[in-house]
């Protein structure tokens, strides 16, 4: 098979369903949402028929139980993909929207107009509800897309990119506009890649040297995170409850998220008074402690054990019961050390001081930047924006988790009557 | 020299200095902008000094008048770059502008932060008064720029950047918020545009050729446009003097910018109409007609002279005196023309139809979108950005003319009150 041909057919149908998709309207759009969430929930027995393939074929590859978990689709995980459609129809249709239209002095009347990008290139891993979401967040924001999923699911992503393809065509809409790579060839993820005359924006989604690799060698942009390096910075003037609560959490809610923290900052005025009961909570946890000299003495005091840390862990996202400590004299180091080690995704002060407060969010500069509140609620679905498509730390574009408004962009648009430069 | 070395120096102070720049309040660089604005105004004789030496060589290297017309600084050109600045002073600060806070079900208050991208490159030819413009708009958003114009120009620019560093230490701002590339070794742009660890965002301005070239070779991402070829449709129901006076001005206010008009698309009810009265004044004005068959049909009858226009014609940027001139069927025609040959730039119609307007506006895919205007209305000063550090035709981050917004982006704020995740 040529798979520069195949991608390149389906780039060509993908280009030209992403103009029928963009003058969409809204109904049209919900309709093929609705008529797709239905289908899910009709198709289950089919869709767990095809998941039992890719599971059977995962356990004989020898793959771990958390890998089997996440391409399992249960009865849960398919009542969640209609749900998420559903939550998908409520949102507004960000398409079409004018905003900041504003006379000049020549007559001519100024604004923007909110846009699809195009063509939205999705490479992920072997969860197949990806399939969903994405194609639920592309449709909705008028945008066509090819999927890459992980080749470990092709079964269940064939059957439900099927489902949305009829979803599609129930409502009048063109079934190219979400099109799946059905082979499983590691050479369609490169054909996809360097084309920007078929795909406008590719989204690699999994494991930091996949995303690192897409990113090295597309030519075309990309949306994207590599490191989750979150801290929490607790000021001198944090309320000591707020400060243990909001630290506790950030680490412990989840261990494998890009959101959770790894890596603690406390000021050197309340560390005496936090690091005590904080350790011991993380201890019984079973969070493995890793501190600069100063949090490891005032961990010692209180029993706790503490590692030695070294400058690796500053740098390293643990996804991990494992924490790093460090002692800053106060906000100018917590910015300092947040600039050189962070990777600009979340970071949050805990104080109750209004002018370090408002300069953390101002001076940190991180997708997300917060004020006495968990890192672990940077999210698409916690911000109101619905799913996520995922989540960016670059600078450009899209900064954070990506919904509806970064699958768009905005095109000025001029009303005039007749007027013409003089 | 060693040129990576030198590039990487710069990058370094770049990247420093873009902290302080991104934490400076709007006092401090307003005045660093006034500064700057009365040092051009008092140094035009040494500005003009340093000039002629440029001046001299480029006349020496025989280039030709329009090169050294845009190479020369005149006292209309210094008095122009110190105005620039003047308006830039004028237009309000975006950076630390918050939108969109709403209070989520779980209390946390999520919005979004406007914030500098942080170090912009810019490449350009030898224009000096760029060094200004440019300069200024880095200044005013809160980014550091390293500058890097064509090697003809290399006295102005170096004396030019010598006044907006004296400029930015009487504000108090770092000197190294604004450097220059003060070699010309072309070995220069390619250390500049490979180095994401100093540099955030590369704006290639000039020749097609050296942006394409820097487009492919950049590791980091790029604010451009290639093409400029901009349509004006006139819809069978446009009202003819609109008509005729938009088509003129679109092409013949000015031959030489990238949103002017290059292809013109006449509805077939109205061609006969308005192409023989439109004609017969691109004729006088010595501008060369290339139609298709019924364009010159009319053209013809008309006593006007009309070569056959190519395929390749739909796809040319004159940027001359010619124009390509086609008689569509109506607006689904003149929409799939633009899909085909235009560039994203700026397509405009001529319509007195409402529905015909609205759905030009919606389903034409380009940067700037017109209703009744010329298309030589796009551009920064027109759409009152302020001047225009470049113009996109890209899908993400900024589309069209792009001002101190384009140079920045948004990050989200979060704030809580000891919130976590449940």
């Amino acid at each position: 098979m040529d798979i520069d041909a195949y991608v390149a057919d389906l780039g060509r149908r993908a280009r030209r369903a992403s103009r029928a998709m963009a003058r969409a309207g809204t109904a049209a759009k919900n309709r093929a949402l609705e008529a797709t969430a239905a289908a899910i929930r009709a198709a289950a027995p089919e869709l767990k028929a095809a998941n039992a393939r890719d599971l059977e074929a995962a356990r004989a590859a020898g793959h771990d139980a958390a890998f089997v978990d996440r391409l399992a689709l249960t009865d849960a995980v398919i009542a969640g993909m209609a749900d998420g459609l559903a939550q998908i129809v409520a949102l507004p249709d960000p398409v079409g929207e004018m905003s900041k239209l504003r006379y000049r002095p020549t007559g001519i009347q100024v604004g923007q107009m909110r846009v699809p990008l195009g063509v939205i290139g999705i490479v992920y891993e072997s969860r197949p509800n990806v399939t969903i979401d994405a194609a639920g967040l592309c449709i909705k924001s008028g945008n066509a897309t090819i999927l890459r999923g992980g080749s470990e699911a092709i079964h269940s992503n064939r059957a439900l990119a099927e489902l949305i393809r009829r979803g599609l065509a129930e409502a009048g809409l063109p079934e190219d506009a979400v099109q799946l790579i059905a082979v499983t060839d590691r050479a369609a993820v490169g054909a996809l890649i360097t084309r920007p005359e078929y795909v406008d924006v590719i989204v690699p989604r999994g494991g930091k040297s996949l995303i690192e690799r897409i990113a090295r060698e597309a030519k075309v942009p990309t949306i994207k995170h590599l490191d989750g390096i979150c801290h929490v910075y607790i000021d001198d003037a944090a309320d000591p409850d707020k400060a243990i609560r909001i630290a506790d959490n950030a680490k412990t809610q989840r261990y494998s998220p890009c959101n959770t923290m790894e890596t603690l900052l406390v000021a050197e005025g309340i560390a005496g008074r936090i690091l005590p009961p904080l350790g011991r909570i993380y201890a019984d946890k079973g969070v493995e402690l890793r501190g600069d000299t100063r949090s490891r003495e005032l961990l010692a005091a209180a029993g706790i054990a503490c590692r030695e840390a070294t400058e690796e862990d500053w740098r390293t996202e643990y996804l991990a019961p494992i924490l790093a400590i460090r002692v800053v004299a106060g906000l100018d180091a917590a910015i300092e050390h947040i600039a050189t080690y962070g990777s600009q995704h979340t970071d949050a002060i805990v104080t109750e001081h209004h002018g370090r407060a408002m300069r953390f969010l101002r001076e940190v500069d991180s997708a997300s930047v917060m004020i006495n509140a968990s890192t672990r609620f940077a999210d698409g679905f916690e911000y109101g924006l619905g799913a996520e498509i995922g989540i960016s730390t670059d600078k450009l574009h899209a900064r954070g988790p990506v919904g509806l408004e970064g699958l768009t962009s905005l095109k000025y648009v001029v009303f005039g009557d007749g007027q013409v430069r003089g």
